[in-house]
């Protein structure tokens, strides 16, 4: 591992190049790290036997590696195996007078690259870490860290972020200024939001536990 | 295509069969429907030159295929390419008293097959029809169809709902009765919740043009 940061544009390969609706590629890395950032479940897809399989899985993050909760791919996942890591947020509908325009509004990253077992214990707690507080902020230093049986029961994934592409998607349907604007219908988006809700307590525990302050304060907050 | 339904139970196969996390796992049908009626985004699967790709997009379906916006995957898909299809809800997450037994509540279907490009136009305009009332039912009867020219400009997929597998987890930590129970933390559950919001009209759109009631009524309703 290098301490040089990655480069601020992502790099054109035959993976990242955008085949098909170019004006929403991005190659800024800081899409791709906004995006990353705004999550935290990916769908990772491998190779089994020749077919794809794709599973939900949770992420953390650094400059330059995702980490992914690699069990259920694991019985796939020999050294070096090509995965696909996409994360994608849905901002909303967009709603067209012509069916043929309707479309997301979205932002979606796509990762390439070969997964790596993280067996060095030390840079594994450190990916549990840097997941755990990529899911909820505050709680690695809250809750009880893994004990060695446990962070040996763990699979971690690491994953490059060098070969990433992004697409995002905004605004307003596109057929506002052609024929069908003449229509008379509406047209516009509908968004959606995923909101964090009030905390719900275990059943089990005891009345007189606080909802600590670093989970508390994200009821009501926005999440995407 | 036969008028027979698809039996209640999902069959259990070498790509269904659940092999972790069996508790989370379920072959009931009815599960299966109901996660992909409460999604329109689904992450498409495919190998592509011995790599894996994975791409958010559109679906529909009817009682035995889902149908698919394939254009993003379409080059990789000639006909009878394996494909996997995952539709994932996020219901929130799951804070142990042990980042151990950290996890996330979730609903998620995985659908594997073979994709077929949809050809006779009857099929597509009526697969098109199932994929736009899926994401916004009653658009079909409101916004102006595909013409035949749009029409074979679209790219659908068709994937049988025979091969699937679903896994749910829902409810408190699993630690609350164990060892850790005693450390005097919190623990529980986040939920997390995706609403539509207030319908935003196109800047283009004349003033006067009113939001249709299907769309003003998802104002505030849950999706997911």
């Amino acid at each position: 591992m290098t301490s040089r940061p990655l480069p601020a544009q992502l790099p054109r390969t035959d993976l990242t190049r955008h085949r098909r609706l170019r004006e929403q590629g991005s190659l800024e890395r800081a899409d791709l790290d906004a995006i990353l950032d705004a999550g935290f479940v990916c769908h990772l897809g491998v190779v089994v036997e020749g077919r794809p399989l794709v599973v939900p899985t949770v992420y953390g993050r650094d400059e330059r590696h995702l980490y992914l909760h690699g069990s259920v791919a694991s019985r796939s996942l020999a050294g070096g195996t090509p995965v696909c890591v996409t994360v994608t947020h849905v901002d909303g509908l967009v709603l067209a007078r012509s069916v043929f325009e309707h479309g997301v509004n979205y932002r979606s990253a796509v990762i390439h690259g070969e997964a790596r077992k993280v067996t060095d214990p030390d840079e594994k707690l450190e990916g549990l870490r840097r997941l755990t507080e990529h899911a909820t902020p505050g709680q690695w230093s809250y809750a009880r860290r893994p004990s060695r049986k446990e962070l040996a029961a763990t699979t971690l994934l690491a994953l490059s972020l060098e070969e990433a592409s992004v697409k995002i998607r905004t605004g307003a349907p596109d057929d506002g200024d052609g024929p069908d604007a003449e229509l008379g219908l509406w047209a516009g988006t509908l968004p959606l939001t995923a909101v964090w809700g009030a905390p719900v307590a275990d059943p089990l525990l005891p009345a007189d536990v606080p909802v600590p302050g670093h989970i508390a304060r994200r009821e009501g907050t926005r999440h995407g």
